[in-house]
């Protein structure tokens, strides 16, 4: 799995949540460990399916985080993860998945996006099931961390 | 979305189970209700991109009835949920969507599917979010509960 690959997502969650919510988290370091977990308390996944590759992207947010998210993008702040905070965060899986597949399609690459799934539920943890390649990046604010995990496999 | 769609699920899921576990489970009452969330300890969880479709599809299953899944499908029973476990409920999900994928194939539906992802987390629920219909629909056993959830868009 090449940096090409990766880097659209990770560009595109940054941006995705500068121009929505005004928010600039700080990329940390890219981990290709197997046993590294994405751990939080709500986490978009959605699936993606290519002519030439399969895969799998989750997007797992701190609950202090996703509510600051909420307060910044519409103005309220719910005291924890209710069914507006799990629309949202599909909401910002769809729009993350589909800003990098714009970049790779740029690009050449190609692949169709699945529905969202979220997922709710304190301290829970992540794993693409898959024999390719993954990617877990932690992304750090003021208000929690949010972790991206990419898999691909052709 | 018409049950010539959502039976093959239904069949693929009790058989996988009675065929690798030698495990009948009762089917539940099927639920359309929008409220309705899938509840439970492990979750498999794979997206679908089909020409003219795309959807997403969990299973969920209680603690105690994935260990005994594993018990009887491998002969051992870990104390809780490890990444033996999560990897067999990936491999599940893929036997689960790939004999409904085969069915469905046989009637002139086509899909693909994306690698899946396994959550781990006490009481996690599961929210499909798409502008589709949703079926939800309850697996008992003596061993705990199992539901199986299917959404598809056009």
């Amino acid at each position: 799995m090449n940096v090409d690959f990766i880097n659209p997502f990770l560009d595109s969650l940054l941006n995705v949540l500068k121009t929505m919510a005004n928010l600039e988290l700080k990329p940390g370091k890219p981990n290709l460990k197997k046993d590294n977990l994405a751990k939080g308390d709500v986490s978009g996944l959605i699936g993606m399916v290519g002519p030439q590759t399969k895969g799998s992207l989750s997007i797992t947010f701190e609950e202090s985080l996703i509510l600051e998210i909420m307060n910044k993008m519409l103005g309220e702040k719910p005291e924890s993860i209710d069914e507006e905070v799990t629309d949202l965060v599909g909401e910002l899986t769809n729009m993350v998945t589909g800003g990098a597949k714009n970049l790779l399609s740029d690009k050449g690459y190609e692949f169709d996006m699945a529905t969202p799934i979220v997922v709710s539920g304190k301290n829970h943890t992540i794993a693409h099931k898959s024999d390719g390649q993954k990617i877990i990046m932690p992304f750090s604010s003021i208000y929690g961390t949010a972790y991206i995990e990419i898999c691909f496999e052709s």
